[in-house]
C-alpha cells in the first residue's frame, strides 16, 4: 500500500506495530515463534489503518482504537494461518508459511490462539455490539472459505458466487474495520453505517484488483508467480468473464493439473477476451460506490484520505 | 454421566439439546453436515449441565442460561474437531471423526465456525466480562494443547507439567461453565468464585479419572481400546507415577511404535507399581477440595447435586 495515504495516522500505525509485536509474546515459545514469524511476514496492515482512519471521523481516542486495530489484524492473521493449512501453501509474501515451517498442528493452534487473543482485546472494550459484529463476520468468513474450497475448478459458477466469496474473503473484514473504528469512538450510527459500506465496496474492488493482478502483474512486484488462482482452481472474475466470452477456454481452466505452458496459454487467452479490462470496470464501479458513500460525511482531511485510498486501489499494480 | 444427577435440570437440558440442534443448521450444507455429525456423536453435555446447575444457585433465568450453556458446548465441540485434526484421530466415541469423514480442511473450518457461532451467543448476553473470561480460557486451552503435543513421549516431565496440561485440557472449561452459569444470573461474586473453584477441582479429578480409565477400563464400557494414551505418547498421572516407581518402564513407554503386546505389557507393569491406586488418591483429593468449596454455599438441593456429582466422578467406570 502506498503509505503516504496513511500520513495522518503514521505515528499511531507505529504504535499498532509495537503492540502487535507485544501481543506475539505469549507464554508458549512455539506459539510465540510461529506468531512472530507470521507478523514479520508483513502485510499492508490495511485493517488497522482503516480502524484508525475511521476513528478520525469523530472523537479520536487512541486508547480505544489501538486494541481494536491490533485485534482486527490478529483476526486477519488467524485466518491466514488457517488458510495456509487448507491451501497447503508453502510460502506467503515470499517467506515460508507457518504451516511449511511448523506443520499443520502448530498452524491450527496458532490460528486459534491469535483469534482468542484478539477476542480478549475486543472484550476489553466492553462494547458487546462490537463483539457481536466480529463474531458474525467470523462466521461468514468461514462460510466463504468453505465455499471457495468447494467451488474450485467449477467453471460453471455464477458471478454471484464469485461476489459472495470475495465479500467473505476480503470485503467483510475491511468493512468491519471501518465500521468498528467509527463505532469505537462513538460516531453517530449513520457515520458508522457509511464507513461500513465504504469499506465493503472498497474491499470488493480490492479483491477484484488482486484477482486481476494474479493474472497480469509483474511477477517481481507481485512477489510470487502469476497464475496461482488458475493453478489452485480458484475461479476469479477475470477467469469467469473469459470463460463466458471464450467457452472453449473452460476445458483448460477446468483441468486440475496444468503445466507452466498451459498456465501461460490460459492467461494469454484470458487477456485476449478482454476479461481483464472488463474486470477493471467492475472494480471501478465498486470504487465509485465507495466514494459515493463518502458524500454522507462532512468534509475533512480524513474524508479526503478515504477518497485517495479509493483512487489508489484502482491503479495499484502490486 | 449418570443422568439422575441432573434430574432437576432434565427438562432444560432437553432445551439445550434442541437449541444445539438448531445451532447446527447453518447456511452452508457441508458445515451443517459436519457439525451435526459431531453433535450426534453425543457426549455427556457436562458443560451445559454445569451452567444450568450453577444458575440454580441464584436467580435462575433460562433465557440467559440457555445460550450460555449451548455456547460452551459449542466451544467444547470446536476444540474436539480441531484436536481430531491434530491427533489424526479416526474415531471419537465410536463413530468416525469429522476429520476422517470430511478431511482436515472442513474440520478446521467447522471448528472455527462453531467457535464463532458460540461467540455470537455469548456476545448477545451483553456482559463483556463473560466474553473476556471465555477468550482468556480459549487462549489457555490452545496453550495446553500445544504443550500436550510437544510433550508426547517425554517420560521425564514433571507431575506439574501434567497438572498444567489437564487443567487446560479439561478443568478450565468445566470451571468456566460453573463460574459463568453463576455470573449469568447475577450471583454474588463470592458464589461465582466458589463455582469456579468447584469446577476446577472437579475437572481435574474428572481428567485424572479419564486417564486412569484409559488404562484399566472395561473396553466395551469405554467404547475404545484401552491404552490409547500409551500409544499416542500422552504422559498421564498413572503413567508418570509408574515410571517413577519402576524406572525401567521408561524405555517401553518412551518407544514410539508399540505392538499390542507391548501396550498390554506396559499396562500390566503400570498396574503392578500401584500407580492406579495412587492416581485414584490424587483424584479423590481434588474431589475433596471440590466438595470443600461447596461449604461456602447455603444449603440447597442444587448444593446437594454438586456433592453427588463429585461423589459420582470418584466411582465412575466409564
Amino acid at each position: 500500500m502506498a503509505f503516504h495515504l496513511f500520513q495522518e495516522i503514521e505515528e499511531d500505525l507505529r504504535s499498532v506495530e509495537a503492540e502487535l509485536n507485544k501481543q506475539m509474546e505469549t507464554t508458549h515459545p512455539t506459539i510465540t515463534a510461529a506468531s512472530s514469524h507470521l507478523l514479520l511476514g508483513g502485510g499492508k496492515r490495511l485493517r488497522p489503518a482503516f480502524v484508525l482512519l475511521a476513528g478520525k471521523l469523530y472523537n479520536y481516542q487512541l486508547n480505544r482504537l489501538l486494541p481494536l486495530a491490533v485485534a482486527l489484524e490478529m483476526v486477519h492473521m488467524a485466518t491466514l494461518v488457517h488458510d495456509d493449512v487448507i491451501d497447503e501453501s508453502k510460502t506467503r509474501r515470499g517467506i515460508a508459511t507457518v504451516r511449511a515451517r511448523w506443520g499443520n498442528k502448530i498452524s491450527i493452534h496458532t490460528g486459534d490462539h491469535l483469534f482468542a487473543r484478539a477476542l480478549i482485546l475486543i472484550a476489553e472494550l466492553g462494547d458487546s455490539r462490537i463483539t457481536q459484529l466480529l463474531a458474525k463476520a467470523s462466521v461468514q468468513m468461514c462460510e466463504g472459505e468453505i465455499q471457495q474450497m468447494e467451488s474450485t475448478f467449477n467453471v460453471n459458477q455464477s458471478f454471484r458466487d464469485y461476489l459472495y466469496r470475495i465479500n467473505r474473503k476480503t470485503a467483510l473484514l475491511l468493512s468491519l474495520s471501518c465500521q468498528l473504528g467509527a463505532m469505537a469512538v462513538q460516531a453517530e450510527p449513520r457515520a458508522a453505517r457509511t464507513m461500513k459500506w465504504y469499506g465493503h465496496h472498497l474491499g470488493m474492488a480490492f479483491q477484484i484488483t488482486d484477482d486481476i493482478l494474479d493474472l497480469v502483474a509483474n511477477e517481481e512486484e507481485l512477489g510470487k508467480p502469476v497464475g496461482s488462482d488458475l493453478r489452485q482452481g480458484i475461479m476469479t472474475l477475470p477467469i469467469l468473464t473469459a470463460t463466458v466470452r471464450d467457452p472453449l477456454l473452460k476445458d483448460l481452466v477446468h483441468q486440475k493439473e496444468k503445466t507452466e505452458e498451459e498456465v501461460k496459454e490460459a492467461i494469454e487467452r484470458i487477456v485476449k477476451t478482454g476479461a481483464i479490462e472488463e474486470s477493471k470496470k467492475v472494480a471501478l464501479l465498486y470504487l465509485q460506490k465507495a466514494k459515493k458513500e463518502l458524500d454522507h460525511l462532512p468534509d475533512s482531511s480524513v474524508k479526503e484520505s478515504f477518497h485517495k485510498i479509493a483512487d489508489f486501489i484502482a491503479q495499484r499494480n502490486y
